[in-house]
């Protein structure tokens, strides 16, 4: 990182994490000696947020409880679309139960998800990501979910005018090979897989 | 059931009930007043025991607690491959991630489920069913689960060889469109939705 900052590259983390805010995920970051601000991240759950300000939809919030303050100046009220991120623990059968009566009940059920992973390493394992749940709900109410996260193109576009890079001009380097190297080759940049994390 | 009875057609019950024993569930229906026994009830446990018996299969049960005893003859150790129920409470974030890792370190994942329902009523709301973890197992670990309760064809097929009737001069009840009535389509009968319980 500190070689690329060097160099004069221009750099963006795009990260599908969604169990904290941005400034969380900055100072954890800082913490472990990267330095790294709040607007060289981009992340889903702002994406979101615009999004459900431009449609004018209220969420059912199922995420992480370190996520919700980035909802904070969102209506919640009598909600019209559920927003999934990867809740962990709050991945309940009472709150799957929950967020799926509440889709089923909508005359057009609106499903928004703040990624697709299907899996994601931590020191204690491998641990089912928000794709999975997402697939779960997008079966039981026959719907597809609104993803915000990597690999949407949206998503990608979006660091790409944070940076004021055209795509052919940025390379993308991830773990992943559906959310970081199929969404940046989505979106006409070139990609990068590292073998790190949770490849396998 | 008892006109049914008394008219002297045959009936099979075919059930995806997967939170019970055979045992149980006709204890349940004897006590509502249903005159039914074990032998007419095919349901998807002891489908899923065959099967692994054929195949050398030892599985990892994610289940229902009251489930457990059907499996009560099969080798449990040292898993290789994953059977899934409707295992309601037992859906927890741990036993969800428990089951992945299983699968995802197997060489080549064997997923058995005993539904692939999308979601059935209970007296307090409508609750995601098997189909839905299915799903979301299937998506992770990118494999295809393999089916033994309803519709599968070979769970008719095995209730009518129970009643000794061929497929054309049978005809299935039932409130599920895919489970019920495109199972025993599929099989060469006819079939019947009846517009109660979970219909909508």
């Amino acid at each position: 990182l500190r070689r690329i900052k060097a160099s004069g590259l221009k750099l963006q983390l795009c990260t599908n994490e969604t169990q904290a805010t941005r400034e969380n995920f900055v100072r954890k970051l800082r913490a472990m000696g990267f330095e790294v601000s709040v607007a060289e991240v981009t992340a889903p759950a702002p994406a979101a947020c615009r999004l459900l300000r431009e449609r004018g939809l209220r969420p059912h919030l199922l995420v992480h409880d370190d996520l919700v303050p980035e909802f904070a100046e969102i209506d919640k009220t009598n909600p019209n679309c559920v927003v999934l991120g990867d809740a962990a623990e709050n991945f309940t059968y009472a709150n799957l139960n929950e967020a799926f009566r509440l889709l089923i009940g909508m005359e057009k059920p609106v499903l928004i998800s703040l990624g697709k992973g299907r899996y994601y390493k931590e020191t204690d394992g491998l641990k089912l990501d928000v794709g999975a749940y997402m697939k779960a709900l997008e079966y039981a109410c026959d719907v597809q979910a609104e993803v915000v996260g990597k690999p949407a193109k949206r998503f990608f576009e979006s660091a790409l005018a944070e940076l004021g890079v055209p795509p052919e001009q940025a390379i993308m380097i991830g773990d992943d090979i559906v959310s970081d190297v199929g969404g940046a080759q989505q979106c006409g940049m070139r990609a990068l897989q590292v073998r790190t994390g949770k490849f396998r």
